[in-house]
This record gives structure tokens, C-alpha cells and sequence, in this order.
């Protein structure tokens, strides 16, 4: 598909257009990276104008081409293609480029109505992104096509930059996208030679070529302002199908500046009045006004826009077809565009838990996903290389694997950052609920794709496991401390740690219906009682992310103690030995704290009355987020020190886990011999 | 320097030796990874006996040979080679495997008595650990050695497994060191096709030999059983001494065990008394006793030992003649050794700041880092890509390239994570105090490594700049908000968030000081006033995480101003404006929550008087960690969101940071109508 009414010269003025809208733009903003959209205009023009599908109109349009910036400080290069290309990105928007609330901000945010796919900027995340969402294109194809409809027939394409390719997580999901064959990727490389400190040479030999083909990637080296050169190996790029493809383009940063190009001051500032001055006449651009669009770039891009209008009017006949020939089918891509969850799943997944009298929580929650993936179709995932730890394999579902993507299970291998990336790819997508697992001290291999999982309201699910110093002799290098505190201080992130069986399935639920944003479940190595609530019902109030387990009888509450996971048994336990000393003790399962601050005030009262000063809260991890609920006369009950290898039932007695122990403390801290508390080793 | 007194057959026993003390281990732990032990044994056996250079009498030898165990869950193949080479590590301690207190924890603990030198378990974590360590030999040799005086002449060994290679820490690591052409590292690849989900080819593909010929690695494949390939191997690496060295070890997982060689059972669980008794027979091995060493092993390994001590005296001897021959290369061997820096270096450092009335903290950061460089001869390190941002380059100091390693001022490249394992190696080497610098909020591609710092108690001093929303219009994607509260949360770390370039330079002296553990310095990138304290010296006691700045005049405290870094000035402001309508507020100044902590209870009550009920955490972050301080009745001011993209001034005044904000506020809060709050958006 190519363009027929242009020449070489008008190609050159649009080019040339999308230079200077990203170096006005920075000039005015005082702020930001004019030298990569500069470099990269030549071939970001030709992959836009010659091979990208989409339709401003409908920018959501499920199989148009994904295009992701990974280079997201070169933000402008992308907005202004948004502008060019008819997307709603008005040239005051443009004008307005890293201001207050303007839908330019400093690195894309992800905005769909605009044509922004993902927020980018940390660097290697819009790599791993964009092989997840080639994963998901690929799964979706292999659950829909049939012969004659390609109703799912798209590509993904990136610009990286060396930054994206130095980061650790651009090699992970290189791997993987490598191992799984995703011929629908096309990335290309900004080969500029330039980095903030200098030079790339500075730190960076690597042969890219070697390293990719060693992925198994097909790769191509191009002079990435050669127009004609980027079209073929564009071409031979969507053509190779069995492998993703790189193409290596060598651009000169800030080019056409006469006296920065291939600096690296090029790179993150402002190019200054008189060098845009000079960089307009080096290049033959009017110097007045800023901002300029010549008419006949307009038009061009309102050709291309034409041609795709009709691409994609095209697949809507197609599609309309495909729904009467395959209502099921039809059915079952509406199901899963809308991430559609059964209204009564909570009682679906409580009623095929065991009534064990013990279980650990992962071997719940394993038995929960087999269930979900029964009634939800866009329920996917997998584990970076813990699957039989983490108790998450779908059993009735197949493998994800080269050539076969009807599976719901896959394979992320040792590779937690890429499991992230590539899960925030899957829910940006559309079409999934994808969630990963790993242990809980891995999180930390994976926090940015938490937070801009969250920053993007992306639908993910992290099954975090072996939560606690109780995943015993694998020892202190894989025992959680800071985590949970660390995840629930990240906005937007639901943390849920369930008690028990039925807490699990609970928050399983919520974290299906939260379609706002990603949950993190975190859940026990070790066996845990089930947990015998007063009123059983109670459970569901999981979704308020507290409730009453038990009351003392009479109801004279002298003491409330507060415990979630596998800690709240202890408080049951502690609470029924304090009866024996005559004390009444309220006990709280606390499984989320934001879900529990979304709560009205009355809810909040009710569950830890204001009137009630004394307050023990039992945690085994960092006793930072308790403060909020103890209170000025609470007592935590954490650990501010590293774990131990050891069985873990040592390790609950020798660091007062128990509920003798915890009774103990309790009535010590009654007696008011004890403040609030965390031990202070490490 | 190969051993003339043994036999194949010896070996071979030798060999069983090792294999069967790791399996009968994680037998009686009932827990654990017999697997790789049996699998690598082979070629461990020939690394330990005919190439490593240590002498367990002197463990911490600083030209000793070091060996990482990166694929840390094979623990007990580490155990059983100390163990034998006699190293302070009992026969009990093997029969005491992940047990409470036991020096055998189920991953490595660095335990440099005990022949440790890393702890490892987390995977690419060690590999990135001995790139540190070989830049340090490397740093070291450039500084030390003389024409016949090789004071510094030792390797660095590891064996890393599949796990390791697919992290991406590895490839950041891993590509760093090809281009420092770091010959003096010989990495042991056990490739040996099993992960916990199974074979390795269900996630991982990659042409490890291609990958790291990319990267500029001098790569060698061997059958891993066959000791003389190994033997040749590692000569051959040895040889190669401008390029690191990775030899691909094909190795079978659970050698000898006739049912579950090759399988995943073979991994991480005992292998059963059955299959212990059949792989025993197997390799014609006694079934009792456990933990069998026949003498002529204990003999083999001894005659090793006593090699190895004539090396040792030799190397004694040499360093004696050295001393008295460059008597101030050995004064300098041993201030580095010490890591000294001047007992005045807090005066030293208050010295070099400039008197502006306002500075970023980042600017006044790099002017002290340069007095530190010239007092304290260890002090190096460098910035992932970001120097002329973190201002963190030693002006007077070369870089560290290929073939130049007299610098001090590393290039990471935009590789965080690798940079916190190298700042780690360094540190665990000796004769370093090394700092990584970047953006606070890419804190969170690095965080394995500080916790893995904290653990080892390494002294590394971690630079995190742009420590706020304000630093303006690279927006929410750069702009940290939960990260102070996660790092405070991590045991061990100590966090510093100075207020102007005063405090800075205290903070840097708190740094080189606290040789127990790692330090994180957090820096703003705007400028800040300097802040008026109305005792001057009063700047000192940051060293005690908080201080009073300022207090009303006539001494009535009405309200306590708790404020951080940028946000002190605010406090200050705010207090100025109460004044005016008759409230008297004292300032706060806090600095570091864990240097507060650390302080007598009189201490904190003097600071924060508990009498003084109305108090306000003024931190433009997560509210998380200051529920602690703000007591039942405080006002916190903080972040429950996401930033934005814009001028920085504008960011304040539309989050209310600014004086008149945060005195309205106050205003509020102390007239009832506001209780504790953050705003609850994202």
C-alpha cells in the first residue's frame, strides 16, 4: 500500500514539517528533546504515511496497526504525526506541549481518543509492551480467523532507541518475543549514537545485529534518512512473519541543526533561537511563523487518511459478515472486548474452594483461576518460571508457544520485568485479563510496570506468593520484608492479602471486577486454618478491605486486633486466649488498605470504632503502613529486620509469630508495659 | 599450577564427594536443590583444586581469586567445596542446611569468614556482583601494581545458570563488561536445560553463544563433565585477557540419579531416600554413612590447601617488599583498604558550598562530591547515562574505559540495575566506597540491589536526583511519589533527603561514614532556598535524622512544621505567615527517618515534644511513612497520586506547595476544620 500522488520533493516538506513542529514546540516549552524527532522524522514519516493502519475517527479500532514510542522522550515526533495524521490533537495542544494538563505532556501518556497507546518513557517499557501486545493480536487471530476473515491482521511497531536497548527488560522480552516467533513485530532501532552523557561509545559496544539474531530476530541495518531504504526494509519486515523484526537505523540526532546535529546537546533541551534559525535555513524552512503546516502537508496526510478510511471501512463490512456467519464467535469477541466477568463470580469461585480445615493460600487461589478461566474468557497468564510454586497454571488450557497461541498459559520464564511489560501489553491491548506470577520478592524485579500499569488503569493481576518470612529455608533473599508496604504505597494499586480459602476466592472477584486498574493478590507458601467467621457471610466484605471476623461475647470491646494473611489465625487464636484472661477482643481481617480508604467514614467507624484507643496490628513485614490504623496508642506487631532460613515454624516462634506470642505482647502492651513496637535488627 | 599427586579415579571420587554431601544435605533438610550441585560438581571440583586462589586461614586476602555462586540455589556446592577446601565451615554446619542461625542458609549469606563472599539467590544478581568485583581488581591493579610487583592478580569466577541469563541485570552486566574488555572474569554457564516449569526450551531459546559474542565475550562450550574440557576451558580464559569469559557448561541436573537426572524433580526438593540409595549405587557410592568423606579427599584437598599457602606466603612476602619500597602506594593500599576519610570531613564539606541564597540540592551535591574526591581516595562511581543531570562527575578525575582504569568516574550506560550490582561488587571487594547516581524515580529499576546491599552491608551511596514532582515538565512517568516511603521501608538503608546545600553536605559526610551499610541521598532538581536555621551549627545534627530549625519567638509551640528536603522552605514560609496571626510554630527539619530512629528516646522527645499534639508532615510524596510522626491529631501533607507535566512553579501552586498554601492549610487544620488528608486522586 503505497502512496501514489506524492513526489519526493513533497515528502521531503512533510518530513521537514514534523522536524520543526517538535522543535518549535520544545523551543516554546523552553523544555523537552528536539534532537530525536529531528533524526527520526525520514523513516517515522514513511512507516506513517505508507504502512501504519488507523482511523482517527475511530481510534480505538481493534485491529488497527499499535504504534508505540518507546522513546517516549521524543514525544513530539509522536504528536505531531497525531496532529498531521487527523487524530484529535489540535495545533494548540501542540502549542501547549508540557503544560498543565495539556494532552502533551513531557513523555506520552496514554490517551486512546488522541491515538496515544501507551505511556512510555521509563525506558525498555514500551519494548516489553509492545510484545505483549503482539502476543495478544496473535491470540486474538488464532481465536477468531477463520478462512477468508482476518478479522485480527495487525502489526506492532516500536521506535527504540540505544536507552531502550542498554535497559535489562528490552532483553527479557526480546527473548521471549524471539523464542515465541512474533513475526508481527516491527521495531526500529534510532541508532543516533548519542545518549545524555555523550557519545554511546562512552558505555555501549554492543553488536546488535549478533545480540538480536541471537534471539532469533530478523534483523536489517539501514540509513535511517534514505526514505526508499526504510520502505523496503519495512516491507521485509511485514513480510517476515516468523520472526520479529529490528531494523537498525542509523540517524544523525538533531539533524539538520548546523551546529548540534550528533551532539548530545541535541538531546534533552532546547535547540535556542539562533540555532533554530540556522537548522530553518540549513534546511530551506520558512522562519516564520512557528508551527508552520504547509497546505499541501495537510492534504497529503488527508489523502492517506482517505485511503485508510477506506481500509477500515473495509473490515467493518468484513466484520458485519463474519458476525452473521459466526454469531458465536461474534459473541464470544464482544465477551471478551469488554472484559466481561459473571455478575455472581464471587459465589461462583467461594463454592469451589475446599472446606479443608487448612490450605495455603496459593493452593487456593490455584484452585479459584481454574474456575475464572471456566467463565472468563479473556483470563490469561502465566509465571516467570514458578508455576508449580506459584499454583497457576490453567489446567484445561494449553501452552502459549511458537506457531500455537490458543493457549491461555504461558511461559515467561526467569523474567519478572518482561512478564510485567508484557502483561500491561495484553490488558492495554484489548481482549484480556492477563495476570502474572512470581514470588513476592521479586516484585521489586518488576515495580515500574506496576506503577505504569497503573498509571495507564490497566487491568492486571500480579499473584504474588510466598508472601511472608513463612516461606521458611529458602531464606532471607527471598523473604518479603518491605514489599507489601512498598506496593501499597504505589497510587492505584490494589494490594489484597487474604486470609484464608475463602478470602482468596473473595479477592480473586474483586480483582476481576476492578477493571479500573491492576490488583495484586499476595498469598502464602505455608499452610493457613481456615478462618471461622461469626457471621460466615462476612467474607464478601473482603471487597470493603476490612471487616469484623469476631466479637467478643457481650460485645465490650477492650481490644482490637487488626492481622492480614496468614497472620490473621494468630489473631483469632490470640484473641481466644485473651478471653481466657477476661479480655474482650474485636478481631479484624484487614486485607486491603485501599480498598478499605475507599470506604465512607460510617464504614470506616464502624469496623475500628474511634472510641476504641487500644489497637494491635500483626503483620510480618514493615510496620510502615500500620501506623495509619494503630493510632496513637496502638501496638505494632512487624519486622523491621531481614528474615532467617529456617522451617517456618521456627521462624514463627523465634520472631513471636504465634498466638501464645502474640497474646503475650497483647496483654503486656494492656498492661501498658510495652509501646508500639518493631523489632529493630537487621 | 595443576595438581601432580592425583588420579582420575581420585578425582572422580573427589568428585562424588561433593555431590553426594550436597544431596545427603538437602535430604536431612527435607528442603533444598540437589540438582545443580550433582550437575556442576565436575567442573566446580576442577576450578576449586586447580585454579582458584584463596587461603581459608586468611579469607579476606585481598588478592585472593573470587568466586560467586550467582545461581545461589545450588548453596550446598558451595557448602561442600568450603567445607572440603577447609574453610571455617564444619561438618555440622552441612548437617545443619536452612536451619535457625546456621552459617549453610538455604542461599548463600556473604559470610567472608566462612570463604562467602556474596550473597546470592536472587537471580542475575551475582552475575552483576562480579563485574563490580572485576572493575575493582581492575581499578586496584591500575593503582598498585609496579614493575615486578603484581600486588593485584586474581580472577573473578562464577557460576551462573539459565536464570541468570534470562534476567535482564545479566544483560546490562553483561554488556558492560564486554566493553570494558573485563579479561579478568571467567563466568561458568550450567546449561544444563531445566528450570523449576520444566525444560529450558519452554521459554527460553536464545543463542547464548551469539548474545555474548555480541556483547564482546570470548565464549568456549564444553561437555560439563568432562573435567579435562574443563581444565582446558578455563586455562584458555585465563588466557584471554582482554575480554571477559563465559564457557556454556553442558551439564546434566541431578548427575547419577537414575530416575531423575534431566527432570525438574531434580531441582528443588529432596530427591527421596529411594532415589538418594539408587544414585548412590549408581555411582558405586557407600549408602551409609551420610555425609560420607572418604580421608584420601580430605588428604587431596589439603594438599591444595598447603599449594595454596606457599602461594599465599609468596604473595606475603612480595607485599612486604612493596611496602618497603613504595612506602606511600602502601599507605594509600591501606586508606582504601580502610575506606578512611578524614575525621573533619563534615567541616571539610560545610566548607565548599557555595553561599548562594539558592541552589538545587543536586548542583550542591556535585560540588561537595568533588572535595570528597579529593580527600577520600576511594570514593568513585558514576551515573546510568544521567552525569549532567545527577551532577555527579569528578571534574579532576579520569573515566574508567577499556585499558584505563585509573579514573574514578564510571559511564552505566542507561542501565540502573546494573549499575546497583556493580556499586555493590565494588563495595564487597574492598577498598571502595562507590555511589551510583540517577533519578529518584528509576529507584525502582534497582531495587534487588539495594536491598541485596543492605543485607551485605555494603557501603554504596546511591545519588537519586529529580527527587519530586518538582522536577516539572518530564511529568508523572519521572516524577517519583511512592518511592521515599519504599526505600524507607527497605531494612537497612538509610535515606537522606536534604533540604539545601547545607544539609547536603552533612549528608554526604553521614555517607562516608556509615560504613555498615548503603546510604541513599535524595536530591532535588530544582532550586531551593538556603534554609535561615536560627542556630547555624544546628545543621549538623541531620546526623541525627531531624533537627530544630527554627521556633517562635517567646517559646509557646503551637504547632510543629515537620518537613523534608524541598518542602522545608515551605515550613519555613508557612511559619513566617503564622506568625503573622499569632501562631507560634516550631520548623522541623527531617532529613532521615532511620538516623531519628537511631536516636535515645530523650533525643526524639526534644525534637518532637509529645506534649505538642498539633503537628504537619509537609512532603510532597506518599503519606505513608509519616503516620508515624503526625501522631493521632496531624496533618499530613502529601501525594496519593500521580504528578504532571509542567513547569514546576505551576505544579506547586495547582498541588498547594507552596508557603501560602501550606499556611491556609495549617490555618484550617488548627481551627478543627481539617483532619489528616492527601489528596486522593490519581
Amino acid at each position: 500500500m503505497v502512496l501514489t500522488n506524492t513526489d519526493d520533493k513533497l515528502e521531503q516538506v512533510a518530513v521537514n514539517t514534523i522536524r520543526f513542529l517538535a522543535v518549535d514546540a520544545v523551543e516554546k516549552a523552553k523544555s523537552g528533546h528536539p534532537g530525536m524527532p529531528s533524526g527520526a522524522a525520514d523513516y517515522a514519516y514513511v512507516l506513517w504515511t505508507k504502512y501504519l493502519k488507523f482511523n482517527p475517527a475511530v481510534p480505538d479500532w481493534q485491529d488497527r496497526d499499535r504504534f508505540i514510542l518507546s522513546a517516549g522522550h521524543g514525544s513530539m515526533l509522536l504528536y505531531a504525526l497525531l496532529h498531521l495524521s487527523g487524530y484529535d490533537m489540535p495545533m494548540e495542544q501542540l502549542m501547549n506541549f508540557r503544560q498543565w494538563e495539556s494532552a502533551t505532556p513531557g513523555h506520552p501518556e496514554r490517551l486512546l481518543s488522541s491515538g496515544i497507546e501507551v505511556t512510555t518513557g521509563p525506558l525498555g517499557q514500551g519494548f516489553g509492551n509492545g510484545v505483549g501486545m503482539a502476543i495478544a493480536g496473535k491470540m486474538l487471530a488464532a481465536r477468531f480467523n477463520r478462512p477468508g476473515y482476518d478479522v485480527v491482521d495487525h502489526q506492532v511497531y516500536a521506535i527504540v532507541s540505544d536507552g531502550d536497548l542498554m535497559e535489562g527488560v528490552s532483553h527479557e522480552a526480546a527473548s521471549l518475543a524471539g523464542h515465541l516467533g512474533l513475526g508481527n513485530i516491527v521495531y526500529i532501532y534510532d541508532d543516533n549514537h548519542i545518549s545524555i552523557e555523550g557519545d554511546t561509545e562512552l558505555a555501549y559496544s554492543d553488536d546488535v545485529e549478533e545480540r538480536f539474531e541471537g534471539y532469533g530476530w530478523h534483523v536489517q541495518r539501514i540509513n535511517g534518512h534514505d526514505r526508499k531504504a526504510a520502505d523496503e526494509a519495512i516491507a521485509a519486515a511485514r513480510a517476515e512473519d516468523r520472526r520479529p523484526s529490528l531494523i537498525i537505523a542509523r540517524t544523525h540526532i538533531g539533524y539538520g541543526a548546523p551546529h548540534k546535529q550528533d551532539t548530545k546537546e541535541a538531546h534533552g533541551e532546547p535547540l535556542g533561537p539562533e540555532e533554530v534559525e540556522a537548522m530553518k535555513r540549513n534546511l530551506g524552512w520558512p522562519l516564520e511563523p512557528a508551527f508552520y503546516v504547509p497546505d499541501e502537508v495537510y492534504a497529503l496526510f488527508a489523502e492517506r487518511r482517505r485511503l485508510l478510511q477506506e481500509r477500515y471501512e473495509r473490515w467493518v463490512e468484513m466484520f458485519e459478515s463474519y458476525r452473521r456467519e459466526y454469531p458465536e464467535g461474534a459473541k464470544l469477541w464482544d465477551d471478551m472486548m469488554a472484559r466481561k466477568v459473571p455478575e455472581d463470580i464471587t459465589d461462583k469461585l467461594l463454592a469451589v474452594i475446599d472446606a479443608k480445615a487448612e490450605a495455603a493460600t496459593r493452593d487456593s487461589g490455584g484452585q479459584v483461576m481454574q474456575e475464572i478461566a471456566r467463565h472468563v474468557p479473556s483470563f490469561c497468564g502465566g509465571s516467570a518460571d514458578l508455576a508449580p510454586s506459584t499454583k497457576t497454571l490453567l489446567k484445561d488450557y494449553g501452552d502459549i508457544e511458537k506457531d500455537h497461541f490458543s493457549g491461555r498459559n504461558f511461559h515467561f520464564g526467569v523474567r519478572e520485568h518482561g512478564m510485567g511489560t508484557i502483561c500491561t501489553g495484553l490488558a492495554l491491548n484489548g481482549g484480556f485479563i492477563p495476570f502474572g506470577a512470581t514470588f513476592l520478592i521479586f516484585s521489586d524485579y518488576m515495580r515500574p510496570t506496576l506503577r505504569l500499569a497503573s498509571m495507564q488503569h490497566a487491568q492486571v493481576i500480579y499473584v504474588f506468593t510466598h508472601d511472608s518470612v513463612f516461606l521458611g529455608e529458602d531464606g532471607p533473599t527471598h523473604q518479603p520484608i518491605e514489599h507489601l508496604a512498598s506496593i501499597r504505597a504505589i497510587p492505584g494499586v490494589t494490594l489484597i492479602r487474604p486470609a484464608d480459602a475463602a478470602e482468596t476466592a473473595v479477592a480473586w472477584a474483586v480483582a476481576l471486577q476492578n477493571q479500573d486498574g491492576p490488583t495484586a493478590i499476595a498469598l502464602t507458601r505455608q499452610k493457613v486454618p481456615r478462618i471461622e467467621r461469626q457471621n460466615p457471610e462476612s467474607v464478601r466484605d473482603l471487597a470493603k478491605g476490612a471487616y469484623v471476623v469476631s466479637d467478643p461475647e457481650g460485645g465490650t470491646i477492650d481490644v482490637i486486633l487488626i492481622a492480614t494473611g496468614s497472620e490473621v489465625h494468630l489473631a483469632v487464636g490470640a484473641a481466644a486466649m485473651l478471653k481466657e484472661k477476661g479480655i474482650g477482643a474485636r478481631v479484624v481481617s484487614f486485607p486491603s488498605h485501599s480498598l478499605f480508604e475507599r470506604q465512607p467514614a460510617e464504614y470506616k467507624d464502624r469496623i475500628l470504632p474511634p472510641r476504641v484507643s487500644n489497637r494491635v496490628t500483626i503483620e510480618a513485614a514493615s510496620p510502615m503502613s500500620w501506623y495509619r490504623y494503630a493510632g496513637p496508642h496502638g501496638l505494632i506487631i512487624g519486622l523491621e529486620r531481614f528474615g532467617a532460613s529456617a522451617p517456618y515454624k521456627t521462624i514463627a516462634k523465634e520472631l513471636g509469630f504465634t498466638p501464645e506470642a502474640v497474646a503475650e505482647r497483647v496483654l503486656r502492651y494492656l498492661e501498658g508495659r510495652e509501646a508500639e513496637v518493631g523489632s529493630a535488627e537487621r
